[in-house]
This record gives C-alpha cells, structure tokens and sequence, in this order.
C-alpha cells in the first residue's frame, strides 16, 4: 500500500486525482528559514506544459501555499500546496469505462483496487505530478543554497534527435501529425545536476544514481534509465572507461565523466549525467483491442478524452522536480544543509526579530 | 527534522498551523473500497471541544475531503482533508513575541527554528491536532471492519475522581474556578481498545503498548504513559500480578487484566486498557516570570490569547484518534485489513459496476 | 512483521534468540571517525547483570566486533556485533511445551507465529537485550561528542525506595526471599540524560519524550512511563506547574523542571528527567492457572527455568542503552553531530594517514 | 548516513568489508512457518562465482544460520545470516594506500568518510554483496509460495551477444584476453520475473519496476536500467508500443509485452522483463592517471590486488537476489504472503507440535 512520499529526511508526499476536487503535497523536513516565495513555485508550474501545442488539457494551476511559510520564510513545519483543478470533462470517460485502454493504468487499478475513479485517470494521469513540481521549486531552492543547479534538455523527440535550433519544429511536425494520425510518440531527456558537493549518496543501497533511478523510473512512461556512459559502458574497456582522476580548478576531479559523476555510488564534484526515455502517450483515438470487463469478451476501444501527442516534454519537468527532490533530500542526508547552515544557532533567539518594531 | 507522520503502513501526515489559512492531513496506505462519509468524520470533529465551557475558542470546523475518496469509497489513494481556520484573533500574540510563555513551546520553538510563526502557538497549538481527529474517523472505521472499538473515559479532572455522576458538576466549577483564578487544571484519561484480534504487535522495538505510549505521549501537555496495572505493578508479586490463563466464551484468554491486554508486547484477544494523565493548560493570566530574549533580561509576563481551563478533554479526543490510528496500522501490518479483506480478488474487476447503467 | 530497528538515522537493528547459537545487532548510520574500543562495549557488557545474586542464568558474553570499525574507528559502515550464547539449559522447558507460562509471551508467539522456538524464551528472554546494551555503548560514545551523559538510577525494588545506603541490603533481601517464597518482584527506574543541546525532537510525532517513551515501552515486563512530574502533573495548577524561565550560568534555562527537560517536545539546555516501572519477572515456581494447548484444558503449570528474583537492575542497564540510541539518533537527525563534526572536510582526504609511513 | 537496507517491509540489512572478519545480512520482516534449509543458501552461494575463470579471488563462502531459524522453519524473527572471509591477501592494497584507483570507490569513500579500511576495496567490493545473495535465497523461498520465479541470463559479454551455444566460448576468450592485455570488460543481463500475481507495486512513487531499478542500479558497476522495449520505447508509436489487452489461458493479460509486465507500476500477470548494463571491473593492471593524495600531485599508478576479468556473471546472481528480495517485499506489502497465508491462524496454537511426543 502507500507509495505516495519521496525522499528520506525531506519528504514529498502527493494527493490527488486527475479529476478530483484539487491537487497537492505536503514537504516535510524542509529546514526553517528558507526564502520561499510563491512566484517561485508560480515559474515552476507554469513550465508543467512548456509546449501547449503538444497537449490538450491546459490548467491555470492556480495554487496556494497553506502552511509552513511566515512572512516569505519556512519555518521547519510542513509546507502544504494546493492547486486546484478546474478544466475537466469527466464524461468521456464514462463511455469507456469497462474496456480499460492498453498502455494505461486502466486495468491494473482495477486489478488492484477494484474500486476506482474512472475519471480521466485518476491517480495514473500525469495531471497528478503537478504537485510534485511543485515540490521541486522548494527543492531547487535548497539546491541553491550550495549552488547546485538541477537542469535538462530533450535529446530525442518522436524518434528525432533535437537541438535548440530545430527543436521548435520538430514539435510542430509532431503536434500535427498527431492530429492527422490520431497517434503519439516519445522522446529521451538528459538531465544534469551540476557542482554537487563531494559525498552525496551511500555504499549500499543509497547510491545516488540509485535513488535518482528510482524517482525518475516512477514518472509515468519512463521506460529507460541511464547514467554517464550508460548502456554503452558495457561495450567498453576499462582502460577506456575508467574516468582518469585529475585536478580541475585546483579540485580533485574526473577530466572525462563516463562515470556519470558518481563512484562507489557517492558523488565527487563531478556533474551528475543521466538520461530516460519515455514512451509514447497511451491514449490515442485509433480503435485498439481491450476486453470488456462486464462481459469479459474481447473489444474493440478507442480513447475519447484529451490527451497529449507527446508527453516528454512534461515528464522532463518532472524529471527535474524529483531530481531536485532526491539532491535536497542528500545535501541534508550529508549534513550540507541543515538549520544550522541557513540561520545559525546564535542567531536564532532573535532571527527576525531585529529589524521590526514590535 | 520532520516527524509530521505516524503510523508505518497506514500513514497520516499533518499540517498546518493555529493561526494559518487551514488544517489538514494526508492519510496514505488506506485500502481501497472502505465506505467513507462525511458524516463520519464530521462526528468527531465534532466531538474536539467536548465541553465548551473549558475553551476560549472555538471552531466551525469545516472541512472537506480532497481526494482518495469516489462514491463514497475509498479507492486506495492518498486522502485529503482539509479544514479551515477562522475564529482567529493573532494581535495579543504580537505583545509577547519576546517573552517565552512558560510550559509553552515558545522558547523551543525559537531555540530549533529560529524563524517562527509567533501567532497562536503556531504548530504547537492543541489546534493543530484536529487534522489527527480527522484522520482518527477514517481509521476506526478499519477498526471496525474487524469489530475493534476504541473508547475512553475521564477518570480524573483537576485532581478530582470523575464519573458519569459527577462529570458536569465537575467541569462546570472548574471551569468557574478557572475564570476566578485566571489559572488551569488537567487530568487523567483512560482508555480501552475492545476485542483487538490476536497478534498484533511485534517482539522488539514495536511492541503495540510502546507504539501506542508514543503516539499518546506525542499529545501534547501529556506526561505520563501506564499499560494495564501500570506504575503499581512493580509494587506487586508475580503470584499476583501474573494473569491466568483460562478460557472464556470459547477463547484463551486471561480472566485477569493486569498485563492489560498485551503479552511480549502482542495482544491475545483482551481488551487492550492503558491511562495517560495530562499537565494544566500552560497559557494562564497570571504574571509569570521569563525571559526577554531582545534584551536577554528576566521580566515577567501573563498571556492574553485564550486557553482552555482544561485541555483534558480535548485530549481525550485526540487520543482516541491516535489510538485507532496506530490499531489501524497493526491490523493492516498482520493481515487482518488488506485490499482482499474489504474487496476479494474475485470480484475486483466489476466492484461497483454491477449496480450501474453505464 | 518486523519491528527489530530502533532508531531513525542511528538505527540498531538487533537479532538472536535466547537459546540460539548467538546473539548480535547491526548498527547502521554510525558516523565515521568515531574510537570505538572493544573495552567500551565490554565494560557495558559487563553490566548486563550487576547483582547476580538476583539472576540464574548469568552469561560471561564474548563478544566480536565484525565490521565497521578499522584500526579502532568507525569508517560508516555498519557495525556488526555478535555475542555467544554458552550458558544454556534447554530441556527444563521441553516439559511446558504445550502450557504457556502466565505472564509470558509463550501465549502470544505462539498465537502470532504458530511455530516458535520454545526454548528459554526465545526472542521474548531478556537475554535477547544484551546486543541492544552492546548498541547503546556505541551509541553512549555519539553522546560523548556533545558532553551528554546518560545516566541511571533505582527509586525502588520490590516496593521499597532504595537508596544508595540501603541498596545493597534490599537486594539481598529481595534476593532471600525470592528463594523462600519461589516469587518475583519488580522495580522503578529513574533516567537522567544530561547536558542535552537545545533543539532535540520534533513538533508533532518525533518528540523527543515520545521517542524516549517508545523505546523504554519496549524493554520487557515496563508496565509506565513519566516525564518529568509525570502523572503528577495532572494534579497541579498551572501556575504551580509551569517552570518560569530564568538565566543559569548564563543560558536561558528553567529553574525548575516539571517539564522533564521538554517543551513542545524540544529540549531546551534542562536535563530530561523519566522514570518507569518494572513488572516482577514473570517466571515463578509457584503453580499458576494455565491452559493445555494440545488437550484445550485448563491445566496448573510452574516454571522450572531460570529466572530472575527481580529483573529491574537488568532492565535498568537497558533502559540507559535505549535512552543512548534514542539520544544519538537525534544528535544526528538535528546536525549536531556528523561525518563533518567528527572529521572536518577538509581533512578527510589526508585522515589516519598522516601519522603512517606506508 | 545509513543506506545499507533494501527493502520495506520484508527488510534485508548487510554488513561487512570485503577484508573483515566476516560479511552477513539480518532479514527482518520474514513470515514465520517458512521453509528454510541451508542447502538452499548454500545452492544461491555457490554461484556467486559462475565462471572461476573469470575471477582471481574465490571463495569458499562457509556460512551459518545464527538465528531465526528453528528445526528447519523460520520463526518470524529475524533471520541472522554469516559468511567468513577467509582467502584475503591485503598487502598489495597498502602501496595504492595514496593513490585512488580510476574507476572506483576509493576517491569518493575517502572523500565522504575520511577514515577508511584501504584494503581490498572494504565495503565497495563486489565481495560485500554475498550476504546479499543470502538473503536472496530466503527471498526465493517467499516468491515460491506463490509460484513467482525469478530467472535471468546473459546477454552481451565484452561487447559479444551470447547465447547457451557461444557462452563458455566467448568466457574463455575473455578471460584469455583479460590476461594478455591486462584490461577487463563488461556485459549485459536481462532479468525476467516469471509469473507475477496482479497488484504487485503501487500508483506514485512505489512502482514495481522503480523499486526494481533502485535495487539493480545500486548493484556495483550497473550503468542502466530498461524495463520491457526500454529505450527503444521512445521511437515507438502508441499504436505500435501499446499493449493489446486479451485472454491468455482465461486470464486477462497483454499478448505482447512492450510494457515489461508493468501498467501505471503495477503488475497484471504478464512476466517482468528488464535489461541492465555492467560496466567493466574498474581494476586493471595496466598504468593510469590518478591523483596522490598526499603530496597532492598527479601520479600514474597500476592495481596489483586480484579482480574479475568480467565482473557480470556475478552481477548476474546479485541481480537475481534483489529482484527477488523486492518481489517478496512486495508480495508482502500486496497481502499476498502473510502469517497466515503459511500457517493459517486456526492452526497455530498446534502446529508443529502434533507429530511430536514431548
């Protein structure tokens, strides 16, 4: 059961359904006086659909931060984040509602739960991972307090490699094609996290790309996982694979990264590199073969509700919220950040206090 | 750092603070198809201010179920209960800011977080722990999937023995004296886990006596944990504080109650008896000595927010619903509750289709 | 199931039956850098019976440290160690196969488990606490780092207050007549953590009591437990029991300490003060009502096995462990204590190595 | 800290140094009523070194079962497993004491630990993970129960696709190569979970197939992680890539299995499938560029300790071990094995007691 929090000592926890009242999280273990304010999390959620060409539910998002933040600041207690659904057409649904649509949770909810909401996804739907970006904008913000930097890009589209200069374009062709084929496609994305601190991660089974793995291979549609060289690194030699140990502005560093910025599991300065890949959207309009579960005789079914023609670049949002999740959740593991390290003990009897007149 | 989470496999998180927009919780692990109304949870919230007379504020409590629940049934996601603050009044709070109350969480608070919400207690008000109620109304309901009750009762009210005879009498001249006094009084409350199945609880370090202690002693104001015969068993032999065995109604049981209903920490069909007292509401109008922490000199301060003459009460509440919370995680934790339990795996695939047109 | 962790980031995981071939614990989360002698964990060892006047089976536990210490520090590793059992007398209990001892867990394994090994106790014996005395060794030299001691003392044994004048001679005596009359007594314990740094344990579910309470709830046959003025709380007024806030040696302290050390579950510079009862040790010669599990009778029984006069000191040694553990944990969960308090940065690369010619 | 247990309910902790006295594992969370013999450790053990040739430490891997165990059944306590070292040769490691090797553990470990056991890689060896394999083979046991069987093979070795046909061919090669060039390679191994019961995993951030990533990628070396099409899933239509849903023996399952037997995380009935990639075993003799640590200069330096030529077959029997240990975890977690599920509870107060004469 369970399944809904991420992370050990900074700990996300979702809630919500594709169509249900509203969407949120609830971030425990955020350190207290940590700048946090809502534009912050405003330009995250307004990345949740970078190419709205791609999709066809826009939401505004609008959200609220309900607790544990004062005055800008956090103040160690929960963060809860609500965020409201409004554009919903649950009708669509009901036609469907006993042939579940293959590639989707459809059938595997209703094998484990038996009851479920039949609307829009419920749970499975990537409208759900709103809150977990989210989440990731108050992550980022403890990222940046040791000036690490969580970011991505989209290698492939579709099957096309993509660039920033043709990137555009790329997306347009598969945005109509979409509507001209009533089919999907996926994509593969890179994500970077760069200047981590030396020791994040630990022997066994917390070994940083481990947990990284875990966070990305739970976004709905990632189907690969690699890290540094990848796949490739068991093509390779060791005498060619090994990263050469060097200095690199007078730090110890890797000059090559197959590594993918991790040894023994623990990071060293290194940026950490890995990369995913994402299927194509389940839902498309063309007649694809289910069962029907009331009559349990085979059927024909085809989606009617909104979907997206491509969904990577939305799971590549995601993607950075975990990994800024799963990095804060180790620059606090690792002792790099703490109460401690953003108001001083010293300090805090009178933290806030000085400049108001009260 | 956190701590807003109780319970291992049925997990309710809270949050929010006294004076903030709203209250709530995340209750994750709860099995899908449990029928869940409203009605259910607003009778006990009902029940957090059992005698008005005792508490200077009090609430409207209306709440609202964000998620996890479809048609009246839970379908196995996380749940969602929000509840909103209204009746607050923070501008006393503000006279006080430098001066710690006494028995209060002010000065820890201040001490750990150095930035603070200084309205109301913040996350240390009794306030904030109508989330738990909340959560304690979806948890006797698994209680009652396998007829487990969780009652309580007040024995002692400012020092004073209380029974069904004499409760009113009681509280009412408590609550008269505190209004002459300007000072406060607590109590002691028992309460009783009726026919909890056998086995839950394990050897070490989960014993279900020390997992209940510490979900009581979490409470807040709550000082002291006794399981059965408690602080007196030490007082007496084993010839007579060992309980026989023998049967009743058919079943092993213990005639005797000394253990009070546990055994190396597992239950074996007893009723599970154990009484926790609680210290006087801290908040009082009579001038206390404390610190100035701006000046870091002695001064002496009285409260002017409003209080409860007797939290025990209110207490009592809460206890329930920790008690029902942590019986709940067992009796998912043994097997007793599960997905299966509530729908078989047989009928999964049609639950709750078979009565609709669709 | 499980439940042989204690501990959140400091976890002691223990293992071991009281007539297997050993007993021993591994403990994860230990920072590196730590001296850890094999003296420290003997002289703790050494304890385990401190009045074997009052004990049968007295063990003379060899024990070995497996991992996680090298050249005689923690590397981060987990520390593994193991402690044979020698002295052991399984067939007296050959002949109470089928009739649960009153008092014990026979009963409950047996309901919980349906096979169990029936010798001397098994995982219910208190002999199974020795790898957790071993544990909390380690965990006593975390709580050095920070000058925190904790310490012990016995406020009563068999019903009478004991001071260190008369212990000796109530232990004697105890000891006499538990020979004479074939019955047990029991005890209360009090526990004193000093010097603790302010900010340990968290607001709603981690505080630092209930954390402790957790723990001691779990050693064997501990039937309370009382923080500071404990259920006596409950009877005071408010203005008699909150503690006014003061300077001492020049921090911010309470005076007094009803509290117990805590506030909102923090600590804040005051010794943590508890206490807890002792049952009497559950095996007697005396016949006690029991019942056939093969015929389904009712059948007298008495115990042949070993036993202790009176566990309490036993269970006192326990009780300093656990408080240790409990205590260091949060040490580490509050950043008091880590890799880097331990073993700066900046030296990390040139540690234990600079002192060697190699 | 901590990170050395996989697992959640059915919880497998290690410990060890590849140069210490011993390595072992503690299984918590094992029903109780399992059979459990140590040839079916001792079966899983052997194979830790498939193909000798390839490897230059072997071991003879004696091992006890210190408790937990009782005629042959588990107990429901914890399950203590130890494996000595015997065949450690640390000297050669003391002349690399300055000079990390490229590839490995040995930067990073000192970088997060400061104080490290220099020899023989201490927990960052491949070695450490024997206990690993150990509790794999209780696991195996739990997935039994239920008929889950977890198989694996080999699927590129050295860049070369194998096959039962070519595979000692191609191993002998290697290890030829290996000799003369002084370098090592690496491979690629497909897992299959054959038979999997519905439910297995949970909707966010406890997918069956994100739980299995997490565990393959922390095995030492693995650079990837696919589950069914994998990365080829991203240049795959929806119409193309999904699953049709059909019959297959009167069950509801996918004909084809691009999915890898998983649908929004949770399992249907289909066989899990993934791949993953082993780089090549980071020692090798021939020179490279690293870093003395101590004069802070750059410095050329070879291993002379023993290593695999290929280290994959062996991550092939880890693989199998954690695949095994998080499908038992969650045929617990899902209800399927239980307490009762072995010994029903009508049955426990007898069982194992009705066939003896005691």
């Amino acid at each position: 059961m369970a399944g809904n929090t991420l992370g050990n000592i900074f700990r996300v926890t979702t809630w919500g359904e594709s169509h249900g009242d509203s969407i949120g999280c609830v971030i425990d273990g955020c350190p207290a006086g940590l700048r946090l304010s809502p534009r912050q999390i405003r330009d995250e959620l307004t990345r949740d659909i970078p190419y709205p060409v791609l999709t066809r539910r826009v939401e505004t998002n609008n959200f609220q931060i309900l607790s544990g933040v004062f005055e800008g600041y956090t103040i160690g207690t929960p963060i809860s984040i609500i965020i409201r659904n409004s554009n919903v057409e649950s009708d669509k649904y009901k036609k469907i509602i006993h042939t579940p649509r293959p590639g989707h949770a459809d059938l595997t909810y209703r094998m484990k739960y038996g009851h479920v909401d039949w609307r829009g996804g419920s749970r499975a739907s990537g409208r759900t991972w709103i809150s977990t970006v989210a989440a990731g904008a108050v992550a980022k913000n403890i990222c940046k307090l040791k000036s690490v930097a969580v970011t991505s890009r989209l290698l492939e589209l579709g099957g096309y490699k993509v660039n920033p200069d043709n990137l555009e374009s790329v997306i347009e062709s598969l945005a109509e094609e979409s509507k001209e084929t009533n089919d999907t496609t996926g994509g593969i994305i890179e994500v970077k996290i760069k200047n981590p601190p030396v020791g994040l991660g630990a022997p066994m089974f917390n070994r940083f790309q481990a947990d990284l793995g875990h966070a990305i291979l739970n976004i709905p549609g990632v189907k690969s996982f690699e890290i540094g060289s990848g796949k490739y690194s068991s093509r390779l030699k060791a005498s060619l694979f090994n990263d050469p140990i060097d200095f690199k502005e007078g730090k110890i560093k890797t000059l090559r990264n197959r590594a993918g910025g991790v040894l023994g599991g623990i990071t060293y300065g290194n940026p950490v590199i890995f990369r995913f890949a994402v299927k194509p959207t389940p839902s498309i309009l063309i007649p694809q073969k289910s069962v029907n579960l009331r009559t349990m005789k085979s059927a024909m079914m085809s989606t009617e509700g909104r979907f997206d023609a491509n969904y990577t670049p939305r799971a590549q949002v995601v993607s950075e919220a975990v990994s800024a999740i799963i990095t804060a959740d180790h620059l606090i593991l690792s002792g790099y950040v703490s109460h401690d390290s953003i108001i001083p003990r010293k300090e805090r009897l009178l933290f806030g206090m000085q400049t108001r007149d009260l």
